[in-house]
Parts: structure tokens; sequence; C-alpha cells
């Protein structure tokens, strides 16, 4: 999608690609297939790039560092970077720019995590907040994450015991406990920021999930009040300032009960709460990243339309979609379908739909119409 | 751009290009250069495709026959492109189905066009409808047209005499002379129909030509009679029928002094008139001209805004554009470049900016405004 959006700008790309069926090595003509984890690999790569960015946030961050000391421009850089790879520093940072966030600690073994859950118990019962959303006199259920690693649900478990607590230490990395925050909804804010300072904000989304995956972004997020949304997106903006983020930021946010926004995850690159740009924005966030990433003024975030819906598709028991094509687009000759050439595994993220207008219960049922029927859960 | 509307729909590419450096061989990945003349390697490369459709007319129709005998779809077919590689056969067939066109016949040497425009003088006087268009009492000036091959004003002669006349002759292939016609202004009418014949068409847009060039196109066409526009559409619509188009078809018309329209020219792929519906349509051109290859169901082709404006970017005088991408989107952060990756030349179009909005003047500026920028002739 980012190739895609290249392409009116002439903006070529060299493709770092773990295998040669990847989708963005189905469309990019200057492919390398390699092993990003592998410093030489990178290096060779790299040569000749006037500036290398990413699809997700997995290159070691001392790799990075040896490309930028080589004088290849990373964007985002390792300084930045390291805050979508490591929920610990992430949360560190945040906490020392007072940027509210769930509660949190490192822990080392599931007694730690009982001792956390208990203070978040006697929290419970001193503050005034009523935050306690559901949780028991001992504090569980917590959620433990793994700090680096995770993806969609992945390097997640909620915990409602001690004995629960084992399963996230078994496999010897460092695990991040946090408060199970009592949300109304989660938002995303997305925003834009370019080497030089200038950023752009979309508007808060609402971000829907089944099963912990996102399921659902409407753009803007219904009825979210006006203070509140200028708020995430002014939060939005001083993380990317502060942590020095070139191009796309996804601040994910927990809408909380009594009418505050707490951060949940940051990612540093196009994201799925920002699909529904592509047909929905004046400039989609594949282009402002490119932008960015370049040092070229950054394009107007504003929607099209009254609403934009984006759903995403799942893998269903078909492998091929492209007959659905023939239904959906007869159905909705207003859909817009981005599927991604991926194999489809039943429950993996294959593609997306955007819908947009002025009735969100239309828009609505479209976008979820049309993932179902390309799923196979619905035959009409 | 084809590619660009083929990626979020998982299609993909194999192109014949004349040469690596062509546009499109720069940005898609299963790249065969050959030329497109040689049957022989039109039929290696068409071995595994499921559909061929082009970026130009020229490919020769006894090859596609060819081609479609081997059992390769080839859409639109030979004997619907065969109308936009053959201004003869196409005047004939359009007399034949009652279309409207200037009047015209193929001739055969100089003092054959002087007898046309003795003609054209006669019906002048005989004709009620005020036709004359400042034509001399002899019926010149008159158009000639090289029947196969012309582009961008390339194989067109404005002669006022018949000495004049002499030159589109030298090459020694047939020509087409026709009346100047008297127009106000040029008119588009762009439709797209698939192999089982549903059909859509886009607003007719106004053309304005700098030189014999497409400078400028605004999408709806300004002031333009709703009957007229009606009948344009129904024009291009019953077209596109008659002489099996599948695909894209720009039906360029003349808007004559006397409310009539006449059609100039057919082309039977994406067209420059049609460019504006890439940010200024729910559709693209390049997106329907797909889906009717593929006998998919069309998309919906009406605008998103109330004027789009596609201004064409021409080669200058500064072999790099990419510098002046950062006063054009510093300006304008709703401005649209599409810029081709070709080598600038003087007065070659290497891409084409939208603009879109409410206030016509507004939309007409910016685009104006980029387009020279970008070409250089302005540098504030």
């Amino acid at each position: 999608m980012t190739h895609e959006a290249g392409i009116p700008l002439g903006i070529r790309f060299r493709l770092l690609s773990d295998t040669p069926q990847d989708s963005a090595a189905q469309v990019v003509n200057d492919v390398v297939v390699g092993d990003y984890r592998d410093l030489e690999t990178l290096r060779a790569f790299a040569r000749g790039c006037d500036v290398i960015t990413f699809d997700h946030e997995h290159v070691p961050i001392e790799h990075l560092r040896a490309l930028e000391k080589d004088g290849i421009p990373v964007r985002p850089g390792p300084d930045a970077l390291v805050h979508a790879q490591d929920k610990g520093v992430m949360r560190a940072r945040l906490d020392a720019l007072g940027v509210p966030c769930p509660r949190h600690r490192i822990v080392t073994d599931p007694q730690d995590v009982a001792a956390f859950a208990a203070e978040l118990a006697q929290d419970a019962q001193d503050g005034p907040e009523g935050r306690d959303g559901g949780r028991r006199a001992d504090g569980f259920p917590v959620v433990l994450k793994t700090v680096r690693g995770g993806y969609d649900g992945k390097g997640v478990w909620v915990v409602h015991s001690v004995e629960e607590a084992a399963e996230p230490f078994r496999a010897g990395v460092p695990v991040l406990a946090e408060e199970k925050v009592d949300f109304v909804r989660e938002l995303a804010a997305n925003v834009v920021r370019s080497p030089h300072g200038q950023a752009v904000a979309y508007p808060v989304v609402e971000s829907r999930q089944v099963n912990g995956v996102c399921d659902t972004v409407v753009a803007p997020a219904p009825g979210l009040d006006e203070d509140l949304a200028l708020r995430a997106e002014e939060m939005a903006l001083r993380i990317a300032k502060e942590l020095g983020v070139v191009g796309h930021l996804a601040v994910e946010l927990f809408q909380t009960r009594d009418g505050r926004v707490l951060v949940n995850e940051l990612a540093m690159r196009p994201h799925n709460s920002g699909h529904w740009s592509m047909d929905g924005a004046i400039t989609s966030q594949f282009a402002n990243h490119l932008r960015a990433v370049l040092d070229l003024p950054l394009g107007d975030p504003r929607p099209r339309a009254k609403w934009t819906v984006m759903a995403n598709v799942l893998g269903g028991d078909y492998p091929d979609m492209y007959s659905a094509y023939l239904h959906c687009m007869a159905r909705d000759p207003q859909l817009k379908i981005h599927m991604y050439g991926k194999d489809v595994k039943p429950g993996r993220k294959v593609g997306h739909v955007n819908t947009y207008g002025d009735d969100l219960d239309d828009v609505l049922e479209r976008a979820r119409h049309a993932a179902d029927y390309l799923r196979g859960t619905i035959t009409e």
C-alpha cells in the first residue's frame, strides 16, 4: 500500500522481504529477499537507498544504529522506534512525559504479578475514580504482555490468578504487567510528523476489536466529545514530537468509563487504524508517511466523507476470495476492496474494505457485509 | 496508473514494454521488453495471461486476431479497437450509426482536398445552420489527418490552401480530410463497458487544449446544458455498445456554436480526459477499465467533489521536477500530484495534477499554479 502511494510521486522502492511471496514483494519491482535480523544483509540492501523506512517494527535497534553510522537515513530512527519495539521502554518514557497510561510494572515471576495485582486492589479501594472495572479483591484480572514482539493479541494474556500468570514467563522474556482497564471503547489517534517538525493529525477513530483483533474502524469516532478528541490528538502529536518520530504514529487508546484516554500501544508505521484514510481522507496515511520520510510537506489529513468505515477481511474457509468480488462489487458499486495477496489462513488479516457516506448505519452495514462475504461467513 | 489501480484488487500484471525505462516498466514487477509489432513476441508474452489490454492503440489488429485465435481474450477486441486505430474506419462506422461527426472524406491528393473544400463552401452557402466558422469562399481551412498513428496534434494539419495541402501526402499514407468545426469548446464523454454489457458513464468534461495538446480538464463541464450532457453520454454509451468496446472509451467531442456535439476522436483505453477521476470520482477510470477487462461489476463513476480540475504537467527546462514538490505541496496540502517517471523533454506530457473543491475558480487556479510551477514556467 505504501508502494501504491509512491507511484504517483515517482518514488521508487527497494524492498527487503522475508520471502518472494510477501505482499509487498508481489507488486514492488526491486526486491531483495533476506533476513532483516542480519546486519550484513541490511547493509548490502541499504547501499544506494536514499532513506530506509518500515512496514513493521522488528528490525533490531542496534542494526539501525549501524546503518545510521554508515550514513543511511533511517526514518523513524532507532531512538524513536525503540518505543514501538519495547513496551517497557515505551511505558517508562510515557510515564516520564506524564502521558496517562494503564498502571503497569515490569514483572519477573507470578508472585510479582500477584503483588502488582494486590496494589491495584488497594488503589481501587483508596481511589476516587471508580477504576476497578470488575476487579476482584485480589486485584486480578491483570494483563501480561511480552515487552517485545507482540502483535494482534499474540504475546498478550489476561490472567485471573497467580497460577494462570505462569504461562507468559515460560518463554524467558521480560514481561510487563498492566491493569485491565475498564474501558468503554478503544480509540486511535493517528498523526504524521516530518523531520523538520511539521505534523498533521487525522481525526480520532474508534477501533472495534473481536477476539483481540481489530474488526472495524469508524472515522471519526462516533459521538466522541470534542474536547476529548482534541486532547487525544494533542497527546499523539506530543508523543510524536517528544519521541522524535518521523513518519506515521498510531497511538492506540482506551476511552475509560470516567472520560479519560489512556495510551494502550504505539505503532510507528502506517497502521490498521489508519487504513480508512486510503479512501476516506484527502491524503492517505501511506502518502503522508512517505512524504514525512522524504521530508516533503505533509498532505491534508481531513476526511472527505462524513463517515468512513474500514472492516478487516479475515481469512476464512475458502482459499479464493476473488470470486466473491462479483457479489460484493455488484451489491455496492461504491465499495473499496483492498486485498493484500496473502495466502488465506483462517483468522489471518488478508485485506480490508472501506465504505463511506453520510449515514453511519448504512456505511457500517456495507463494510460489514462485504468483509463477511469475502471471508465466507455469509453467502448472500 | 493501471497497475496502481490493480494493487488493491490483487490483480497482477505482466507488461510488454518497448524499453525498460517506460513509465509502467518502472513500477510493474513482471516486465517483458519487446516489440508489440512482432507477432511471435506477442505470442510468447501472452502465454499464461488471463486477458490482454492496452495503454495505447497501436498493436496491429491482425496480431490481435491471431492472439484471439490462440485463445487469449483481448479486451478491447480487435473489431472494436480498429475504430480507435483507423480514423477512416471510425468515420465510416459512425456515419453508418448516424452519429454526428464533422463532414469528412478520405482524400488522395491536394486537388482532392480542394474539391472537398469547395463542397464545404457550397454547403455553407446552402445550409441553414451557420456552420461556416470563418470558412473562406474556397472552403479552406480544412483539417487533414493521417488515418493512423496520430497523437497529441501529431499527424494533424490545418491547411489554408491547396499548396499547404501537399505536406500530409508526403508520407504516402491515407489521409482523411475534415471540415474545421466552428466549436465553442471541446468536451469528452468517458464511458466504460464490460463484456456482458454493463456500462457506466462519467460526467461529461470540458477539455481545454493549448497548441493541440490537452492542457486542462474540468469535471463536470461548466455550464453544460443538461440535455446536451445527457445526449453526449448516451452517444458515448451507444458507440461503446455498437462497436463492442470492452473497457474504457473516451469520446472526444466538439460543442458547436449552434448547440450540437460532434465526435472528434475515439480512444479505447483510460484517457487523459479521464485522469481527473483518479481523485475526483468514486471509482477511477483505471479501476473501472480493469474491472471491465476482467468482467467484474463496474464501480460508481460519480464525482466525489463539486468540481475537479486536471492540469497536465508538460516538460520544461528543468530535468528534475522533484524539487518543485516542496513548493507545490507546501502551498496546497490538498494537491494531488501524478508523475509518470518519464524523461523530461520540453512540451512532453510527464504528469498531471488534480485539484478539487466547491469553488471552480479556486480549484482551477490551484491546478494551473501547480502545473506551471512543476514545469518551471513560474517560480513563485
